[in-house]
């Protein structure tokens, strides 16, 4: 007999097929007294709720150059980021934001104000960059990254950054800079063309 | 033989017991390559993540008055809020806060600028307020709302607002308009003091 195969793990998908809290099937059907289909458990009842996720993230500046991190995960391996990642639970927006700065380059800031704020709706999510600086030229990129380094602004690599959320914070954060730096917070929904 | 009693539908809480994927037994526990505990599933490999949530909503106006609806659910039943509820999938938060106003005020508004963008780690939110203007007086609170009405700056019932969110926006946004009316974004984060 050979011992039992360790599973591929995988984050789960919303959509629920067996309740969390006492393992009957759901059935997806609108609640009394709602408006959207939820998964509900008529065995418990336990309605499963699915909402947007929050992504945080910073513009970790040193002596003026920028850091980006190239992942090591998917999607959008090797190709560069902006620090940022999911918000957990019992953080502040700006404590995940110094987190995943931490984790995916090993660059400790300090985190200056929120930067931006955009609104992914075809992903589900909504993404909130912090200006940051770094507190010392030091990196040491964690698992998710395959390198850490700072970017002087001619030197980005603009067609090889991970996400739109990411390009347009770094335009935004560029243009403000060269109108003298009077740094705003911005709101922008980015539509679903790309 | 009598029908199966209808269950009480309920929020199902954060923590899962059962895989919403196969409906096995998860285990509490760090993931590799993780550092925070996850609910796991053994039996096919789900992680069952947890993320904070989003409440979206305005600050509604008509002719200088601040639309308040008075609360038909828990918590803080009875009590006074800004339209807002939980951002649902495939909405932005400006669509999110445009509806929440609508289904609690019957209000149909043109929304303004992102307001307040407001940390409540110790409850696992973000909360984003959008400044709103009324097309028109009309109001038709739904069923969770026990009442809407406007009101003015000396009306509004400090004592009885719903929630810190609420109240703090509503300072900023009087404070602001004191000043002449230069609304910009205000983030900040509300710590567990009450």
């Amino acid at each position: 007999m050979s011992a039992p195969q360790p599973p591929a793990y995988f984050p789960a998908p919303r959509r629920a097929r067996f309740c969390s809290q006492c393992g009957s099937p759901v059935s997806r059907r609108v609640p009394d007294g709602d408006n959207r289909e939820r998964d509900l458990c008529d065995h418990c009842g336990a309605i499963h709720y699915q909402n947007p996720r929050v992504v945080v993230g910073t513009v970790p500046t040193w002596q003026g150059r920028i850091l980006l991190c190239r992942r090591a995960i998917e999607p959008r391996y090797d190709t560069w980021t902006l620090p940022a990642g999911f918000m957990e639970l019992g953080e502040s927006s700006a404590q995940g934001a110094e987190r995943e700065t931490l984790e995916e380059s090993g660059a400790r800031v300090a985190l200056g104000q929120l930067y931006t704020v955009i609104d992914v709706p075809q992903v589900e999510q909504v993404h909130l960059f912090y200006l940051a600086e770094a507190l010392g030229p030091a990196l040491d990129p964690g698992p998710e990254s395959l390198e850490a380094r700072y970017f002087d602004e001619a030197e980005i690599p603009w067609d090889d950054l991970s996400f739109r959320t990411v390009a347009t914070t770094l335009q935004r954060y560029l243009d403000d800079r060269r109108r003298g730096g009077a740094f705003q917070t911005h709101h922008y929904t980015l539509d679903s063309r790309r």
